[in-house]
């Protein structure tokens, strides 16, 4: 597997990127990475860059930032990392590239060098969240298209089914559409329409609300691009307070806790904390595909760091080894 | 105050709310408690009721159903809980109505019995969020109107501003925008519109997005109620993700705990269990206000039980000492 990687448009500094990058060569030999980015000054940091003979430096001029109109950006910033990595997956020097950058950048960009799948109109970005219960929900769109037609609803619910079904292999997984109470004719006037055409999918089990996602009654979760941002950052959200609020709690028992106990107590407190951060984290975690682009794109977290980079590679390892793109254009090519 | 409570709509039997009135009548004898439900099944399971001064039995023969189409409902069924409610408040027998009942029919039935606000289009629902530091984050719409024009999202700008003031006594609270990037320009078309008419609200902070919901950094947030229904479920169940989780971690430890400690340890996750809730619950929580009507209507949460219902009528309490209706029209006069 050739996999980019551009390592200039993240919130967090290069650095974290260049040593996930090298960590995982050493680990995983068979792969090679490209690293779109300032190629002198990563070469300046990390002079010992030379000696893996899987990693190759691809020099970019500039960045595109979180807050810049995504389409002039990338217009006119040609030689901009986002720019260079989604040509290079076009002309096939590599095989999948991942951004953690400004994502609509990076929609944009794919679009304009690779182009979307044939009878697909708009990609959507699909995640996973964890759940309650055996494996983990994905919900799409998670911010590449924000106002979605009912088209567009239908779109992201066969690319949603096809790639839960590759990933997991199972053959029907459950479908929902997201609203505001399960009954058909709630919601929105779009939704409603879209309830029809979603019907026509086998494994549709009707609308479906927040609590579905985390208590394993859906597999795929169908939205616009604005609803499932708002989740995704609520959840995310929810998730440092409950953290926080354990922190605080536990400092305050620790504080009563007489000194002889503080040991044995430091110890529980990390026991506990590993424990959850292990039940929480899904398995496909540090970067989420733009589906209906045709070629394999990953898009990361802004604040996407050294761990989350290097789960990344490990889950392009996967889509690459499940031969991603081509079955699910196969898949596709027989509905549309 | 004259509170008429729907005792019938609700997800659970009515046996709760008349348990929770029941204890307020005694607690809150300055309090006047109107039931709207089956007369006669009250009193036969309840007979004890004709012994409170303070409380009284209105009788409706109908329910409307959560799955039951909102203005249709409402039309068809004028003996229904929620629409005698409406109008006991119209004619002024209550000053406020409180229904845990389907959200939809609550809306249309105030809508067509008291009205809205002069100037008000839509009616919004506000509830709060709990979040680190002080105080609580108001968000609103959560549900009453899916689909929010821009002059809807400024009247909730203004709405949720106007009651966060009364509520919380503070002068200018900092009103943010729910968006997909904090920069201008990001997100739906109808929000890049928006933000320009909510940037004349004095407090206006710009585009937030869900972090800022629970650390702090924003007080009333704006979004239609699609969006915000969809972030009110998603917290919702990410809190039940996360209890349920440290139950399971604890009950693992607990497993592995020799005897002779396990008392000592079930005490701890109790106390564990006592103060995470404490610190994670609003203040003003179990009813959640439409804004924008003319009249004060509490809309409850439809799995509503007797110590939410207890809290309801001690938030309806404080909106009535704060002559909540009759400040924010003055108020919305001075504006629109």
């Amino acid at each position: 597997m050739k996999l980019g990687i551009d390592v200039e448009s993240g919130e967090n500094s290069f650095e974290e990127f260049i040593r996930a990058a090298l960590k995982s060569s050493s680990t995983l030999p068979g792969i090679s990475l490209f690293l779109i980015g300032n190629s002198l000054k990563i070469k300046k940091s990390f002079p010992v860059i030379d000696e893996y003979p899987n990693i190759y430096l691809i020099n970019s001029n500039s960045v595109i930032g979180m807050d810049e109109a995504p389409l002039r950006a990338v217009k006119s910033k040609k030689d901009s990392s986002v720019v260079v990595g989604t040509k290079l997956l076009k002309n096939g020097t590599i095989d999948i590239f991942f951004s953690p950058g400004n994502t609509g950048a990076t929609v944009a960009s794919s679009i304009l060098n690779i182009g979307r799948i044939h009878g697909i109109k708009k990609p959507a970005i699909a995640a996973f969240f964890p759940r309650q219960g055996l494996g983990e929900t994905l919900i799409l769109d998670i911010g590449a298209n924000p106002d979605c037609t009912v088209e567009n609803l239908y779109h992201n619910a066969l690319l949603g089914k096809l790639f839960y079904k590759m990933l997991y292999k199972t053959e029907n997984p459950r479908i929902g559409l997201l609203n505001m109470g399960k009954e058909h004719g709630k919601g929105r006037y779009n939704l409603k329409k879209s309830f029809s055409l979603l019907n026509s999918i086998e494994g549709f089990i009707g609308n479906v609300e927040g609590y579905n996602v985390f208590n394993s009654s859906v597999d795929v979760v169908v939205c616009d691009g604005f609803t499932g941002n708002s989740i995704l950052k609520t959840a995310e959200a929810c998730k440092d307070l409950f953290i926080n609020t354990a922190h605080e709690i536990i400092e305050e028992k620790r504080r009563n806790s007489v000194l002889s106990n503080l040991f044995k107590f430091k110890k529980a407190a990390k026991w506990y904390k590993n424990k959850f951060t292990e039940k929480l984290i899904p398995e496909f975690y540090g970067a989420a595909p733009l589906l209906g682009v045709n070629g394999t794109v990953l898009v990361g977290h802004g604040a996407c760091k050294e761990a989350d980079l290097i789960n990344a590679i490990l889950f392009a390892k996967k889509l690459y080894e499940l031969d991603f793109l081509k079955n699910i254009k196969q898949d596709l090519k027989k509905i549309l």
